[in-house]
C-alpha cells in the first residue's frame, strides 16, 4: 500500500473519461412559484413514503405527474424533475481557457497517476494506493450536520489486483462474523468465508476489505453487530461499479448512516482512461509458468502490395495479419476488404510458423475501492461515544481517539501542588504522552471539562501527594479513582494505553 | 495552539472583505500575434535584467512602452500589461446562484471561524490557530517543478495576540543568531534579541516565530547560516501586511527559494471582516489590574428633547453623550449639530459623575502569520539532502524525515537467512519502528535502493548471523558497517533515532 496526493482541480477530460460528466447527477425539482430547489428523489421519499433510490429522471417525472409532491415552503405542487450535475466547475489559466472541475472523489487522481505509481512500486500487483483528501460535490440540499456537506474529506484506497491471482482468504479473515443485507432483501448473518462461497460477495478482495473495515470500525468503538454491509441494487450503484456495499452504522442523531463504501470498480476506470487518453494503462505481469506456443507470422512483400493496392495497402496488410492470427492459411489467400473480395498474387505474402515464448500476460488491473468518509465517521464516533451521567455529557471515546491521553490537575489552588503537577506533566510529555494540564476552577468543573471532550484518565495531585503518597488516577467512564505511587504512574499509564483497565490493576481505591 | 480545518470553497463575500477580490492579482501580458500569456513582471525581469517586483500595472505599462519585451515563442514585441485576478472561481448550488472562489490561503477560514475558536479556547490570548491544507492560485505561468504550482499545500498559523501584552523574548530565543536582509538592503547578522531592539523586527511575536522557524528549518537539515529572512519592501508586501519576512533557503535546482513567510497582518483581517459582515470579531479581555474610574453620565429628558427636536432628537442625544465622554460640562449646554449650533433648555439634560469599574479592554487581536509551503519545503529538503557517492545518488535525509527507520535484508537468497530477517522485521515493527524488508536482487542493489530513498540504516542478516553472531548495521551516508549482537539491535536503533551516531557506539566494525 502506498499513499499519494493528487490535485483537487481536475481537467474536464479526466472526468469525461471517467463517466462523471455524464453520470454524476442528482434529480432536481424546482418550485415554480417560490423557486426553491429540492432533490426530487429525497423529497418524494419523504412525502410519499416510498423508496426512490435509483429511479431514473423519466421514472421520477412519471411519479411526480401521478402523485402529489409539494414544495415544503409554499405548498405549490411540484411537477417536473430534471437532472443536475454535481461537479463544481471552474477554469484553469487566464481567460477561462481550460474547463475543469473540483474532484468529486480522490479516486480519479489515483487512476490517472496509476502508471507512474505502478512503476515506482516495481510493477507488482496487488498494489494498494491510498489518498486522503478533500472532495467537493455541489449537493442540491446539504443537511444533517456533518452527514451531507458540499465539501468533505474522504479516505480512499484503490486496490489494484490481477483478477486471476487466485487470492484465498486467510482463516482468521474467513472466520469473522458479519451482517450483510443483500440487494435481494435477504439478511445474511454469518462467516465472511461462507458469504464469499455463497456468491454474496463477488470476489475475495472485496471480502478481505470487508474484514479490514470491520477491524477498523471496531477500533473506533463499534461492535461487529452494529456494522451492517448493505448491498446496493443494480440501479442504485454508481456507474462504474459492479458490486457495492455501503457500510452502515446506527446513530442517535440521524438513524443509520453510511460511513464507508466498498465498490468493485472492475477495470472500468483504467480501461476508459486508456481508451479516451490513448495512454495504455494496462499492465504486463510475468506469469508463473512461462510456456512456448506456435504462432503464424506473415512475411509481406510491401513493394508488391503497394504497387497493386496503393493507398489501400494498409488495409490489406492489416487483413493479412488478422488472417495469420487465426492460424496457418491454406491454398490461395483471399481477403474480404471494404472495397470487395480480393485474391493476393503469388509471392505477395508468405506464412511461416514460429515458436514464441510467452512470459507475460497483459490486462487492465481490477480495482476494489474501500472508501471512508472522514466527516461522517467523526460524527458517528462522537454520536456513538456520547453518554450521560448525572445530567452531564461524557464522551467515552476509545483512548486512541481521545484528544489527550491524560489530564493532570492540582486538587486545589496551592503552589506546591501546582509545582508537583507540572513536574508530572513534563515527565509524562517526555515519555510521549499527550497531556492536558488545568488549574483553573474547581476540581469538579475540571473533571467535567475533560469528561466532555473524552480524555480517558485524569491524574490529581492532592495533599497526600505532597507527603510522597502518590497521586490519584480517575477513570472517565466510571468516575472511580485509584491511588498510584509516584514511581508507578508511567507504567500504569502505559498499561492503560495498551488496553488494560484500572479496576484490573489491584490498586488501592479512593473514596 | 489549536488546529482547525475549514472549507476550500469560499464565498465571494469573504474574499471581498479580505481584499483578495481587489488585490490578489498578477500583471499579465499577451502576445498580440500568437496569444501566449506571460506574467509581465517576471518576463520583463528575465529579458531586461531589472527588478520589477512590486511595480504597479501603470509602471509596467510604462516600462513595456519604453523598453522592448518580446514574446518568448514568436518574438513579437509585447506592449500592454493588464491585471489578472488569481482566484479560481466557481459557484455554489444549482443554477450558479452563489459565486465563490477556491481559497488562495487557509488564513481566511481561520479568521471567519475566529469567534467560535476563541470561545472554544476559553477566550484567552494569545491564541494560535493552525491549518494545513490545499490552496489554489490561478497562476499565469506555473513552473519550476514543485516551486510554482496552481494547487499546493500550505501550513499556516494565525497567531492572535494582544498588542499590549508586553511579550518579552525568553533568553534562549533572544540569543539565537540569524541572518536578516532588511528591505533597506542592509544585511544584519546577529542575535535575534538585538534585531528586535534595533527595530528591524516590528514586534516580539514576529521575532518569536523567526526563532521557531529557525528551529524547524534546523530539524529539516538546514543550518542557521543557510536560512535567510528577507524583509519585503512596502510595495512588495501583500495588501494586509505591515511587515513581512520571506524565509529563503538555497537550492541547487532553482537558486534561493522562498519556503515560508512570516507576515504581521496586524488587525487588518478581523477588522475588515467585522466591518463588512457586521459580526463583531473584537475581543474583551480581563485586564490584570482592574481599576475604578470616574465617568460622566448624561441623564436625558427624552420627552422634552423629542418635543423640541422631533426627528433630530437622535443626533442631539448622540451629541450629548459625546460631550459627556469628554468630561463634566460647565455652564450652558451648547451643541454643534448638522443643522446649526443649539443651546439646550434648562432640565433637558443633567450630568453626573459616576464610578465605573473597568475590568476589561476591547480590541481586535493582532495577528502574526507564519506560513510554510509544504511542497516547496519538500522540494528544498530533497534538493538539500541529495548527495552523490561513486556516481550513485544518496538521499541524506534527517532520520525523522526518512520514509523508513531501517531496512532489513538477508545477505543472499537463503531460506534460513530470510526467516531470521523476517523475525527481526516483526520484532522491530512491534517496537514501533517503520521497517522496509527486501530480498529481491543483489545486496549491493538493495543497499543502493534504500540509499536512494533515504533510509538511514540497513541491517543485514549474513552467515555469521545464523551462528548467533549478530547482524550488521550499515550507515547510509558513510557506507560503513558495524556488527551488533542480536539482543542489542533494538537498543542500538533506539539510540540512533535519538541522535547518537554508529561510530560513537564502540561496536566492532565490519570490513
Amino acid at each position: 500500500m502506498v499513499e499519494i496526493e493528487t490535485p483537487m482541480v481536475t481537467p474536464y477530460e479526466v472526468l469525461e473519461a471517467s463517466g462523471h460528466v455524464e453520470s454524476f447527477t442528482d434529480p432536481l425539482t424546482i418550485c415554480p412559484k417560490c423557486h426553491r430547489v429540492y432533490r426530487a428523489d429525497q423529497l418524494a421519499e419523504l412525502q410519499l413514503g416510498i423508496k426512490t433510490e435509483g429511479m431514473t429522471i423519466e421514472q421520477l417525472n412519471e411519479l411526480y405527474s401521478k402523485e402529489t409532491v409539494k414544495c415544503e415552503a409554499c405548498g405549490t405542487r411540484l411537477e417536473s424533475v430534471q437532472s443536475f450535475n454535481l461537479l463544481f466547475q471552474t477554469w484553469i489559466g487566464p481567460f477561462n481557457s481550460e474547463r475543469a472541475f473540483l474532484r468529486p472523489e480522490t479516486a480519479q487522481g489515483i487512476f490517472t497517476a496509476f502508471k507512474r505509481t505502478f512503476e515506482t512500486a516495481r510493477r507488482k500487483l496487488p498494489l494498494g494506493v491510498a489518498q486522503v483528501g478533500r472532495v467537493a460535490r455541489n449537493e442540491i440540499s446539504p443537511r444533517q450536520s456533518l452527514i451531507r456537506m458540499r465539501e468533505f474529506t474522504i479516505m480512499e484506497f484503490e486496490f489494484f489486483f490481477d483478477p486471476e491471482d487466485g487470492m484465498v482468504l486467510p482463516k482468521e479473515v474467513a472466520d469473522i462474523e458479519l451482517r450483510i443485507k443483500l440487494s435481494s432483501g435477504q439478511l445474511y448473518v454469518g462467516a465472511l468465508g461462507d458469504a464469499l462461497k455463497n456468491g454474496y460477495v463477488a470476489n475475495a478482495w472485496i471480502a478481505y476489505f470487508m474484514y479490514r473495515t470491520l477491524t477498523f470500525m471496531s477500533a473506533l468503538g463499534f461492535s461487529t453487530g452494529e456494522v451492517l454491509f448493505l448491498e446496493k441494487g443494480e440501479k442504485e450503484r454508481a456507474h462504474y461499479s459492479s458490486q457495492t456495499f455501503d457500510v452502515m452504522v446506527p446513530t442517535k442523531g440521524w438513524g443509520d448512516v453510511e460511513v464507508a463504501g466498498i465498490a468493485y470498480r472492475t477495470d472500468y476506470d483504467l480501461r476508459h482512461h486508456s481508451q479516451k487518453s490513448g495512454e495504455d494503462l494496462s499492465v504486463s505481469v510475468a506469469i508463473s509458468q512461462p510456456y512456448t506456443r506456435t504462432v503464424v507470422r506473415a512475411k509481406v512483400d510491401r513493394a508488391a502490395i503497394g504497387k497493386r493496392f496503393g493507398e489501400r495497402s494498409k488495409e490489406v496488410i492489416d487483413a493479412i495479419n488478422q488472417l495469420a492470427a487465426s492460424g496457418m492459411p491454406h491454398g490461395k489467400v483471399i481477403l474480404n476488404l471494404s472495397f470487395g473480395s480480393v485474391e493476393l498474387d503469388e509471392g505477395m505474402v508468405k506464412f511461416e510458423e514460429v515458436s514464441e515464448r510467452v512470459t507475460t500476460r497483459k490486462f487492465y488491473p481490477h480495482v476494489v475501492e474501500p472508501s471512508f468518509g472522514a466527516d461522517r465517521l467523526l460524527y458517528a464516533v462522537i454520536d456513538h461515544s456520547i453518554t450521560e451521567r448525572e445530567g452531564r455529557k461524557i464522551l467515552s471515546l476509545p483512548p486512541i481517539l481521545a484528544p489527550y491521553d491524560v489530564a493532570v490537575f492540582p486538587l486545589i489552588d496551592d503552589e506546591a501542588m501546582k509545582i508537583k503537577a507540572l513536574g508530572l506533566v513534563s515527565a509524562l510529555r517526555s515519555s510521549g504522552f499527550y497531556v492536558f494540564y488545568d488549574d483553573d476552577g474547581t476540581i469538579g468543573r475540571r473533571y467535567a471539562r475533560v469528561d466532555e471532550v473524552g480524555v480517558p484518565w485524569a491524574i490529581t495531585v492532592d495533599d497526600r501527594s505532597l507527603k510522597g503518597e502518590g497521586v490519584t488516577i480517575r477513570d472517565r467512564d466510571s468516575w472511580q479513582q485509584w491511588r498510584v505511587a509516584d514511581d508507578q504512574v508511567l507504567s500504569v499509564l502505559g498499561r492503560l494505553r495498551s488496553g488494560e483497565k484500572l479496576y484490573q490493576m489491584d490498586l488501592p481505591k479512593e473514596r
